[in-house]
């Protein structure tokens, strides 16, 4: 854990200049607008350790799997999102020597992510060879014109007695590599590239997958505010192109380089625009220029914090935590195209290549509903519905028959890319908390006509894929499901996972459910899709109702618990509190096989089924449940400790939901796990916002109404939070006072405040007392 | 399966040469000497396919793991017995053209491996450019000399006008790799070479291990039988040299090569004698001369085949089979040096890497006692003796206390090379046959003086390992083993299999029955040896005897079997036999999960265990279980079958006895499995010989004493058997007319026949009538 983060409500800041926190850095300072993100790597040339990464949504390349012993079914590719042309570049020489801030001498270094208005800000004191130079340097990735990242790069001269010869080479270069390349491969080829009087660009073409991007700047210099005219030699090298300024500067003069970059891909544009789109691009946006760039990306950013915005009163460092998280995720997703989707560390590294987990379906699906226009969620479903061929293919590929879907673990473009049996074949729950989102998304949005248009043809994949995957015990005399990786990964191929088999014959329930539904809805479209997908509603469905009722689930009597697997009482009985604290986290002090033997739960799993479920049971089969596992897990998943913070709020234990909540709070900007340098958390920062809204603000959707039952953190003054809900714009904030409900809409609403409803008016406000 | 090799008792018969069978014939036909193996690559250049493949004993390499996604306590390199100087190298032009069989035109091709004198012969005649040449090779690893491999390399043009200009070089050339190494890298690097009037050397040292191997060559060239006066040409290059004869040669004249080369490596000579005693080597061997030392192979291989060699009259096709095996693991293992093992592929291939699985002990041990004198199965034991520190060391890594010992699955120097966590971690009852194997050894032998010395030790750190591996289940009230994977790798991580379980506890016992035994027999010894490894008996063997007292076993009331593991009777429970033939063999077929979640068994796992431990059931209870489980395997190990033929004979069913004899008895003369080109399966071949001599010849000890019930399998005529046992010679012949048995030693012996006590003299022999 480090501590090197300035609190500030609304700012990431960073002061004095540590390389050795330079990588962590990189990745918590990253920009993004949905479209492409880049780590705060530094404008200008550095030697030190550093993780280069400009991202291009939705360009990936299928990298050859590294594998130690091959099975069969294993996939021969791992799409990866790669390292693009780097568009930030800018050479300086001052007096001859570069600024480089790994060999000057550094002073007052400070860095700023200003998260209200989107930007990140770096100033810095440097010696550069004799000369002592102070910059400041304003980036940004718009949101307003997404194709476009601009740079504004001041700095003077300080106590210089004479001018100084400065070079400036802005250039863009695609000469990069991934470091996770498994073969040390070159993902690019150069396909052209040019040079004009104030810019130039590269266009450059993924080997295999063929996406053509094409990366390109503008620029303008000035002196002390004024354009300076200064023809630019080129300079060209293989995938390079930059242009250098040659300038003579005085003492205290400032120089001023704007740069407009672009990156365009051959996934908005035809190949043969490329270049003229990208030529207007750049233009319209050095006609209006920086200051109204920003400006506009102040707006733009205003806008979202309306609607997505948590304030938390009495606690400045939690504040920064949640907005932190809220604004890495708007940065990574905006729900404009339905063939992006959420990596796990969004456009902050290149850990876990492939774009898409589970995690977008159990974790960020709540976040995007609550704070976001519907089409983003609805656009998350799309995805999938897209890629449901692919995961009728996979499904085949291992020997499943008649339309079964297996969506992938990893992927992007809907084939598998993960290659560890134990997680590729047997981690199957996944295909559940897919089915989960179309229940989710529906409850929220009411979105009935997703069900009849896309949703029923996942669901039925879905359910066909379970009913095959099950067999019949003749020993136990149910349907048992055997060989599977539950969420908590730190049990493999087990039998009866509580878990996946509760998932599993609630999709085939919830399946026959919507088909009764879109029947009597919609008969003429119901047969259709049952036509095209040679659905066999009778012999199907009496099939899965043969499994729903016969389905068999492992239970403790003893304990009162579900059990997590078959056995998992043959196991010995420690709990985490009498582990020593030299053999945590276990994941790095012990080998695999005494972590899968140990009682030890990597992340929710038996409690993952009992939050999705929650209305299925009792609050004493809940506290049981909770009160036997969540002692036994190691929360060594990020992913863990949102669920537990959820449940012990619903169990009215406000202490343990607040020391979960602060476990994942402040992840990335405290390094917890000692790993954000290849990226940040992205999917788990959902989770922690989950872990507010769900969890201290109690929030569920009842029969088409949002319901409260929030309660306050001890530590807080207050809390507030915003959520969309059907057409609403609701502010909801919790004090000592009660809970106070702001209709920032122009209709009224119906919501739940501890189990009371209350009508709250049009642009109104009520405040339920505590 | 292919049919190309011609059948005949005492050879291997490769007629015409068909270049898609070349890698398979390479492996087939390969020669060793224990000490150096060579692949029956071709002397001249060969353009086409081939895998080059020298190896020298116990010279190897440690390569870099390539892992896909890495876990906690993996080994980081994987040691591999390397491809080293290739010593048979001679280029050869004929008038300016090159033999090269890939090229030539080539007619009455003829490849033929004499087993009974123990070399390899080539004959072909090939258009080599415009010249038609005939050519015969013979060549042959000394085994009396075991340093040397000696080629002799005869050709003559036919129907030339006139005189032809020949060019010949032999040469070393150190330039080799591994075609399985991971990272294409090259594994050598070159010391010194050097070039003398009529041969040379190289020096090369491995990378990382540092070994030093000189590979050096003298060289004879004779036109008509008589030595030709010609200097030769050096030919120098990196990692190379070699000497070019030139010399006219007219019609019909035949030109004689002979390279004596050696391979001396720093495991057998200090470095700075190493090219002194290769000169030394070289001198001996071109002093003897090919015709002495090509009479003296054939001398000592008769004295080998006259303690091996299996007969069998009335089928043609097996006697070669059988020999062909017992040839393969004589070439392999001599026993003369206890830093020496047995490889998966012998010295034939590169396949499988690191010399050392649990095969040795399991299948190979009873083959070198019955057929080699008592120090070689001793040097196989004391080899895992000299890595017990090593054992000790990879338990401690993985967590385990106290001594305790758990070999590695694979290995070369005592290391684990292994990395896949299901079986590095998991495949554990490797351990339980390194013990049994001292338990084999002791029986058939009577050396219980290896107890006290050696076996002990082992027995108690591996007694050590188990004891700490179980863990009390409070939901059974038993000892429970969770999280192994059995000799049936189509199971992982699975809970209590039966053969582990079993092995296990059977592990415990004869360590404390071996403590017991050497305490009593040289206590003195004992407590030195109790306080070298701080062995607490009170308390160890407490808590030891408490777990074979409460050790659970899965058991079928209903089937009345032996359960291969806790949730076995949950799978669909299907025959092989109602298995299309379109899925087989299922790990090409099927993706893992599939086949983790069916029945199908991958060799002999409940029924390993009835194999080791038959004395403790009775033949119902074997019947039983071979007819529950033998139905479900799918025998995609070749040593799964022998296990089988075993116990079939046993439970009396010849039929099939002999079916499961036959599927591995010609496994790689056939190329039954499509992979003979990768390599032999050398370990196996001693299963084929466990299943004639133990399944057919019904061979065991009983209280110290061979007793055989033989039966004779209706295609044959007769077979006999040679078996070494404490100090006698015995020929074991089972005919229509009965079992006649020849001691070949000078004292007299009790053998059991079909349960009788019948006492041989001397000399002598006996018929016990059918």
């Amino acid at each position: 854990m480090k501590d090197y983060i300035k609190v500030d409500e609304w700012k990431i800041i960073e002061e004095g200049f540590n390389p050795h926190y330079n990588k962590i850095s990189e990745s918590i300072f990253s920009l993004g607008n949905g479209r492409m993100g880049q780590r705060a790597n530094f404008e200008e040339a550095y030697s030190g350790e550093t993780l280069q990464g400009n991202y291009v949504a939705g360009v990936y390349y299928p990298d050859k799997t590294r594998v130690g012993w091959w099975k069969n079914g294993y996939p021969e590719y791992f799409a990866k999102v790669l390292n693009a042309a780097n568009w930030i570049g800018i050479d300086i020489r001052v007096g001859g020597e570069p600024i480089d801030l790994a060999t000057n001498r550094v002073d007052e270094f400070r860095r700023e992510l200003n998260m209200k208005e989107g930007f990140l800000k770096r100033t810095f004191r440097a010696d550069v060879g004799k000369t002592l130079v102070d910059a400041e340097v304003i980036r940004f990735c718009s949101i307003v014109d997404d194709e476009v990242g601009v740079i504004q790069y001041n700095f003077r001269p300080i106590g210089v007695d004479s001018a100084l010869t400065i070079a400036i080479t802005p250039y863009i270069n695609g000469n990069v590599k991934n470091q996770d390349a498994n073969y040390d491969e070159n993902f690019w080829n150069e396909i052209d590239k040019n040079i004009w009087s104030d810019g130039g660009y590269v266009h450059m073409k993924t080997k295999k997958t063929g996406f053509d991007v094409v990366t390109g700047m503008k620029c303008v210099i000035l002196i002390d505010g004024k354009p300076v005219d200064v023809k630019p030699e080129p300079v060209v090298k293989e995938k390079f192109i930059g242009i250098e300024y040659k300038l003579y500067v005085e003492d205290m003069q400032e120089v001023t380089i704007l740069k407009f970059a672009a990156n365009l891909s051959s996934q908005n544009h035809t190949v043969d625009q490329l270049i003229d789109n990208l030529k207007t691009v750049l233009e319209k946006a050095i006609d209006k220029g920086f200051e109204t760039m920003l400006a506009e990306q102040a707006a733009a950013w205003a806008e979202k914090w309306k609607h997505n915005d948590i304030i938390i009163e009495g606690d400045a460092s939690a504040q920064q935590g949640i907005r932190f998280n809220i604004f890495q995720l708007n940065q990574t997703y905006t729900g404009e195209d339905d063939r992006l989707n959420i990596g796990p560390k969004g456009f902050t590294g290149e850990k876990y290549g492939g774009s898409t987990y589970w995690d977008t379906e159990a974790y960020c699906v709540p976040f995007y509903l609550a704070t976001a226009p519907q089409k983003v969620t609805r656009n998350l479903l799309l995805y999938r519905y897209k890629q449901l061929g692919k995961a009728i293919e996979n499904a085949a590929s291992l020997g499943f028959k008649n339309g079964a879907a297996l969506y992938p673990m990893v992927t992007m473009d809907g084939t598998e890319c993960h290659n560890e049996w134990e997680i590729t074949f047997e981690e199957i729950h996944r295909n559940g908390a897919i089915a989960y989102a179309i229940f989710n998304y529906v409850r929220y949005t009411g979105d009935e006509a997703y069900l009849a248009d896309y949703g029923l043809e996942v669901l039925i994949a879905i359910a066909r894929f379970w009913s095959q995957r099950v067999n019949w015990s003749e020993d136990k005399q149910q349907y048992v499901m055997l060989g599977v990786t539950g969420p908590n990964e730190y049990e493999n191929n087990i039998n009866n996972n509580w878990y996946t088999s509760t998932i599993a014959v609630w999709c085939m329930k919830y399946a026959l459910e919507v088909a009764e539904k879109v029947k009597s809805a919609d008969a003429d479209k119901y047969h259709a899709l049952a036509a095209k997908i040679s659905f066999n509603e009778a012999e199907e469905s009496a099939k899965w109702s043969d499994i729903i009722e016969k389905m068999y689930y492992p239970y403790s009597e003893k304990h009162g618990v579900f059990l997590q697997q078959d056995g998992y009482l043959d196991k010995e009985q420690i709990l985490v509190k009498d582990l020593p604290a030299d053999q945590r986290p276990i994941n790095q002090k012990w080998s695999w096989d005494r972590i899968l033997r140990s009682c030890f739960i990597k992340q929710a799993d038996v409690l993952q089924g009992i939050y999705f479920f929650e209305d299925q049971y009792d609050m004493d089969t809940i506290r049981r449940n909770f009160d036997f596992y969540e002692p036994r897990t190691v929360h060594e998943s990020s992913l863990s400790p949102c669920v537990h913070a959820i449940l012990a709020a619903k169990l009215g234990d406000e202490t343990r939901a607040y020391e979960f909540y602060l476990r994942t709070s402040r992840l990335d900007l405290d390094d917890y796990n000692n790993d954000t340098e290849d990226g940040c958390h992205t999917t788990s920062m959902a989770g922690t916002w989950m872990s507010v809204v769900e969890g201290f603000g109690g929030m569920r959707v009842k029969d088409g109404k949002l319901s409260f039952q929030p309660f306050l953190p001890a530590k807080w003054n207050s809390f507030s939070f915003h959520v969309g809900f059907r057409g609403t714009l609701l502010n909801i904030k919790v004090s000592k006072d009660g809970v106070q409900i702001t209709n920032h809409s122009e209709a009224e609403t119906v919501v739940i405040v501890h189990g009371k409803e209350q009508l709250v008016k049009a642009n109104d406000e009520l405040l339920v007392e505590a």
